[in-house]
């Protein structure tokens, strides 16, 4: 028996890259890929005799990713991985390296009728809801909404100043790139019966999560609800809910290089999620 | 013992309508809809004792929903649930309606520089991709493409003329809903160096689906493919994937009603996949 | 230009198939896969010139599916396979096939002790649940439960007698297959302390799906419910979420072929939601 | 206006617990969890005046999960979430505290007809295939498989040894947990014509797994491979895909605590993915 064939890589790599002007003016844009790093050639001995020397770790493959990505303009995503490659194929034992990349788009936000520097929102997903429960005649309840409304801010969000306990890791964080998947979920007053308010409610969402210099998630749900509330007096209540889909720094130090919020990690799991209905 | 509480209803009931000017003339709209009917009532002896002569069918809160589709406007489907929700109240026993819709946008595709009277584009889930493949210096392969752009057109597409055996029940047709979620990808030629081409190829594809008077799946995947590589000299070959999302016009002659292509059921598998490579 | 390669098929197609001895005594099997069907060949003119003359409909392949599945005994799905292969080899054009298939393994329940003749459970998928809720000292809620545990009878299910409107066109059946995917949540009494019940509630739930003589889904989750609140004096109340995975029987008619309840299609949408609460 | 309800937590808190006996002999067990973490309270000020100062972070809470488990037996997961919403309950502001885990089952492995001390498999989601390819009459290709076959073992796992470039920042460690989900297929000799081989392969598979002292997944998966083809003459040659479900101990450190391999965090993305074909 014989090892006829072998690849082993690390897929799902998430990288998010913040890319901005060098003197910190003008707007930011976003560039949000999954990796998959894939590498064959005479790796045997690993598989045969359990004999590493040869063997690339897949948490090294990684890191190159983020190193890679802390001074690429990633201006287009296949130069990015042609200059992997080239890193790859020069790797020991390498003889065919193949890199594939998925990117999720992201669309810059409008604010007051003009292009947003740091808000965007992912376009697609969302999509929207209605509810209407009938008990009796004259007690019928209609809400409606949006849900799956991913949004991302790449600045202008803080967290500090929270309680610290003997439980307590997180640092405090004066700049930190907010993002979320909104679902809204608004009630009509009972006398309602123009229900075309669902596009003015969305884009006061949407302004308020771009232009709120926030606290806390908690600070701007609290925000976006009561301006939701301002645009539409055919409302009586809003429900959000916002999942803090977390972005982390990439520590690049071991490398050498420093990431002054333009290389992320995304994490699915554990997520915060704040909850709150605002009521007039 | 007893029944403390009870519900029943039917969930996931996709309903696509296209709306059209009563004439015939003018351009289509589409609505899809994703409906639940939950009902609450006195339902009680249907558990404990299995006699079903109150139970409304799920089945049959399925066809309402469908029947009532036919001629309802559907300007807001806030007004349309309440709709619904009358009917349901005056049944048997009942005692609480919910009635909950999602609904995914479809927006209007461009062609030519003008909106299109009758195809679309689903946003979001369109993802961009990228694979480079380097087996030794020189020998790099570098393909890009687009996944899960989600097209439909209402109309200017039929099937019919294939052969029929005596496994085949499926019936010609002269005029229906095509929609697919198309996965593209093309090679670029090896001294390929700008990779900026992808609206470009994007917009040939999008526009040709739009346009094309379609005689099959392969036909519009064939003229889609030449007009990626007629739009884009620096691409070798292209390569699309079209899975056909069945939209099956509903049966509605039990029910009085005629369905002149307009209220469909959007079916999840089995769906047809259609496949090919056009190169130059 | 030139279409350099091509390939059409039916993906996702549901077959379920129950196998019983001829004379309708001995337990049943049950057999369920998905499979995908590929053809290539010399379609060019399909493609390039809208010549359907030689286009084989995907709908024919899934009708092919299934009429073989008929009286095929499906003891390996490879010889399946390899039967489904001869067929399609020899349809006009085609050089190639591919068929593929995924088999979802179903386990026979235990009942008393002794394997059932023909109630199943589909292994994996269920997880189990638990839920705390702490109002203040004292006031401490404690529900535990099981979801996504899928389960299926073949025969000993009914729907009958249900009223029927001018929008009623479901047919009453004396012998259906029921399948669900239980979701159960008990709370325990106030006092509870012993939080070892659960496999003695999940034995009760299932046993009794598999012993119910069923009129309705909702005649058999009263019946479950009850069984469970018997099997553990521990617990307050049951809330059982029975979605109807509806498994419908081909028409295999056009083929000359009669289904006595053999060969059925698995529907994921729309289906029956039935949900209920028992308490002591 | 006003903030009429409000809820902040962790959602989807992954926890994965090895229990073994404190002196290190007996088998393990693995216990495995997902939990959200929700707390209502008089957190107004949050909202309304980004006034953290009485904000939990959702971070602690992830923390205090982490931080309990390492000395809870865990024996059932309702008492966890007692304990927990004990703590929190304490925390200022708070409320009302909701606690909801999902517990994923693992069954213990047999090797050599015995319980294996640690080594398990997730029941469900195992699926079976299929594929022939006819190419044309005397050259039909048979392959099975199995899918989403969830391994995992607590101990006998070490990596280390492999080369550390200036990207590298893995340790090295020689014991750890491994886990996979588990893709394998093989292809018939042409002339087989018994395909009941798969319980066996399986068998051989899983037994392997368990038993074999691991210096990588590689290595693993390459003894796996062999031992098939040993258990069956009917195969010439299995292909596996091994993804490498990172599990990483948490570090209880800041909180005094140790970490012997026991409190572990389930990673989704990225993976490591090991393939390789075995041929005779």
């Amino acid at each position: 028996m014989r090892l006829e064939w072998n690849r082993h890589g690390k897929s799902g790599i998430r990288l998010v890259k913040v890319r901005q002007p060098d003197d910190g003016s003008g707007p930011h844009d976003v560039i949000d890929l999954t990796i998959d790093v894939q590498l064959e050639g005479a790796f045997t001995p690993v598989y045969e005799d359990g004999d590493n020397a040869g063997c690339l770790a897949t948490d090294t493959m990684k890191n190159t990713v983020y190193a890679f990505a802390r001074h690429d303009p990633l201006h287009h995503v296949e130069s990015f991985l042609l200059r992997l490659a080239e890193h790859f194929a020069e790797r020991p034992l390498v003889e065919r390296v193949r890199l594939a990349a998925t990117e999720q788009r992201w669309e810059r936000l409008s604010a007051g009728g003009r292009p947003h520097p740091h808000a965007f929102v992912q376009p697609g997903g969302e999509q929207w809801t209605a509810l209407v429960v009938r008990e009796r005649p004259g007690l019928v309840s209609v809400e409606a909404g949006v849900t799956n409304l991913v949004l991302l801010k790449t600045t202008d969000s803080s967290f500090a100043g929270f309680p610290r306990d003997e439980l307590t890791t997180l640092p405090e964080t004066d700049d930190r790139l907010l993002a979320t998947s909104l679902t809204a979920s608004w009630r009509y007053r009972p006398e309602a019966a123009d229900f075309s308010v669902r596009g003015a409610i969305r884009t006061a969402l949407a302004e308020t999560f771009a232009e709120h210099v926030s606290r806390s998630v908690q600070h701007t749900l609290y925000a976006m609800g009561r301006s939701a509330l301002l645009a539409c007096d055919a409302i009586a209540e809003i429900t959000l809910a916002m999942p803090n889909r977390h972005h982390l720094p990439v520590d690049l130090g071991p490398f050498g290089l420093d990431n002054p919020n333009v290389v992320f990690v995304a994490i699915d799991r554990p997520f915060g999620l704040i909850e709150a209905t605002v009521r007039r």
